[in-house]
């Protein structure tokens, strides 16, 4: 628009001088005044903040960072900066996506790739992010306007496009291979992924894709009747996949494939979106600048404020081969882990081993569990759920190219869990 | 800057009229031209939608209600549409305030009375809601802008007040006790109040104004190393008030009231704020249309996803006068109370019940708590805290006008309640 409104200042400049008529020189004066209101009005909707250099910890109104930076002053983050260099992927700019983008963005991240292909609509008003008047435009559109607006320090990329094509996932897959901004540990363009998708197929492209490329990645999820959600932590070969157990959802218990059909509309509130985001984004912030313990599931059971957690490990019998093939080097690399560990054991009274991981495919700072810790609030590769938690997925599943194999293990102190649970979440 | 552009196009063609010159004429035709142009780019940037008049569950993108009115159809909840009945006040448009505000917006609630007297800076850009291009306008104003355009169904009113001063209180109560919306059945003008300020000062007078209104609330907190919060419900006579029992935030046990010292800046973060407004709102939406357990107080320790419960009933020997009477009441309407639970027993079985209210002060559908009954996560009275939750201010507080009185009562079951707390909260 500035330079619609400059063009129209010429051309009154150059018709002011060929005209002599006073009562015309009168009118083109009212006009330049005019114009002049546009543009002060036109500048007051549109002042953004400049870029920043560095981020500064100075306590003054006009510092973006300050809050964040006085994360390390109070002793929660040792290097709040090194979130600049971070690169993290959301897959799916919804009601979850597009606030776990804006939280991201907020806090400055270094660089965000945003994946979706469906439009902003009025049905989407009843989510934070959005606004009525981006209805029509794409959601990654939208969202990068709105996002280089609120901080035009991260670097965004965003893909319009379908994951779960055949030309969108080769698309998905050279996108978080992409180095250009900076090498990732795990040899990715990436630090995480974050799953943002409402369906099950496009949750297991992902899968899929992190499998294939070794890529630490955070799944999230809402119940179609808005009351319940979750997120859980995937480390390839480390942790279950999303092919080695049947999906999870706390307390629904409804086929997901089933939404999105013709007719049916799923329920979806703000709270329960707005609190899934800010979990997921909670534990990318723990994972990503390595502060308290990032959890590997957690469950929101809104209606009576149940947090559910566990952890899941991965299944021997899993259809994906990726996933094997991950598991098969997770447990060759142990002897390593194990004399990683030790050595960080013993170096542990010296402030220098924060910086060096533990093993090259473990960024973050939870020390290997061992298999031997039971704690009172895991349940691992057996059927048995903890109270809250159903399967999502009918336990016959037939999902063409993913037959899911049901985990395997013994159930050991699932009867002191559920009791406990039970007393926790009494009516 | 409709207008503007209106008499801009007006003088154009007045100016054409009068002059003959033919390259003046290719001219005018060109500002014309950029006229149009900016008309066009303005449109696109303010495209707002018009006002709906009945909430429709109809399935289709143009409908912004249709994902909320599906709660109906999920059996989550009785009668969306009632939403629009209710009147919430939010003290405090900051992290959590401005997000709660929004959500509620976005929700379709009737009335918001919104409560600030600060200006959004850029130190404020870590957190949802507010944009760089607000910066300078009061919070309020920022906040009527944004949400109206969002949901124009809304009634929005704003206090650019400060609570805390002697004419602040008195336009807070008077406009507490308008009833000029709809009269509520607790006999005051709004619904619910949400308490999201910073400082123990505010939170002592919305507890007044409270006690003093018999006007139910909820408290919510952040503490200023950012990873933690909580929120708590009030009701006076019935729960403790908040200067019943020394105040509570989870996990960090610094004197809430060192922050805003000249210097000190407390860290932020947009994950927590948004988790404890999600938590707040959703619990609003509980109460006001009666669906799920709404919390008494949840914790919520960022570090360790862990979210402590727990209830306190009401301190005998509290200071503020006001409770006094107001438990005095409560205890007085005991055997109306029991009789209408009794009732409401005997009716269960009709499906009439659901709309009478069990007593004129309790709107939400709990039922009458029992003094004999004790679950597993509930504290009542005692000096004991569950494991994770601390005291937020010194036990020897010396708060001029509201001394504390350390709550009373037997420690029954908590050795019980702590070891299963920290089975729960193991490392």
């Amino acid at each position: 628009m500035e330079v619609e409104l400059k063009e129209l200042l010429n051309d009154l400049q150059s018709l002011k001088k060929s005209i002599s008529d006073p009562s015309d020189l009168a009118l083109i004066d009212k006009m330049h005044l005019h114009v002049e209101n546009i543009a002060t009005l036109e500048k007051s909707g549109t002042t953004c903040r400049s870029k920043v250099k560095d981020m500064s910890a100075e306590v003054v109104d006009s510092n973006p960072y300050s809050r964040l930076m006085a994360l390390q002053r109070m002793g929660i983050v040792d290097n709040y900066e090194r979130i600049r260099e971070f690169s993290v992927a959301i897959v799916g700019i919804g009601g979850v996506g597009s606030v776990a983008a804006e939280m991201l963005t907020r806090c400055g991240i270094g660089r965000l790739l945003l994946y979706d292909y469906d439009k902003v609509e009025l049905a989407n008003m009843n989510r934070l992010f959005f606004r009525p008047e981006q209805v029509g435009m794409t959601k990654t559109d939208a969202a990068v306007q709105t996002l280089s607006e609120i901080n035009p320090d991260v670097v965004l990329e965003s893909y319009t496009l379908n994951i779960t094509t055949v030309e969108g996932f080769d698309t998905f897959m050279s996108s978080l291979t992409n180095k250009s901004f900076r090498t990732t540990k795990s040899g990715s363009g990436v630090d995480l992924v974050l799953s943002c998708v409402d369906n099950y197929e496009a949750r297991m492209v992902v899968n899929q894709a992190c499998n294939e490329l070794n890529q630490t990645w955070m799944e999230s999820g809402v119940s179609e009747d808005a009351v319940s959600g979750h997120i859980q932590l995937l480390i390839p070969g480390e942790t279950a996949c999303f092919a080695c157990v049947p999906p999870l959802v706390v307390a629904s218990g409804i086929d997901e494939r089933t939404l999105k059909r013709e007719g049916v509309c799923a329920a979806s509130l703000p709270t329960t979106m707005g609190v899934v985001a800010g979990l997921l984004v909670q534990n990318t912030l723990k994972y990503l600048l390595k502060f308290g313990q990032v959890s590997r599931y957690l469950g929101y059971n809104a209606l009576k404020d149940y947090f559910p957690t566990m952890e899941m490990k991965p299944n021997s019998q899993c259809s994906n081969t990726a996933c094997l093939e991950r598991q098969k080097e997770y447990i060759l690399a142990k002897p390593t882990r194990d004399a990683a560990a030790k050595a960080k054991a013993a170096d542990s009274e010296a402030l220098s081993v924060a910086e060096n991981p533990v093993h090259a495919d473990n960024e973050w700072n939870i020390s290997v569990v061992d298999d031997d810790e039971v704690d009172g609030a895991d349940v691992r590769n057996s059927g048995v759920l903890p109270e809250g938690i159903v399967h999502e997925l009918p336990v016959a599943d037939e999902y063409p190219k993913q037959p899911i194999t049901e985990a395997v293990g013994p159930a050991d102190d699932l009867e002191e869990l559920r009791r406990q649970l039970e007393a926790l979440n009494a009516d």
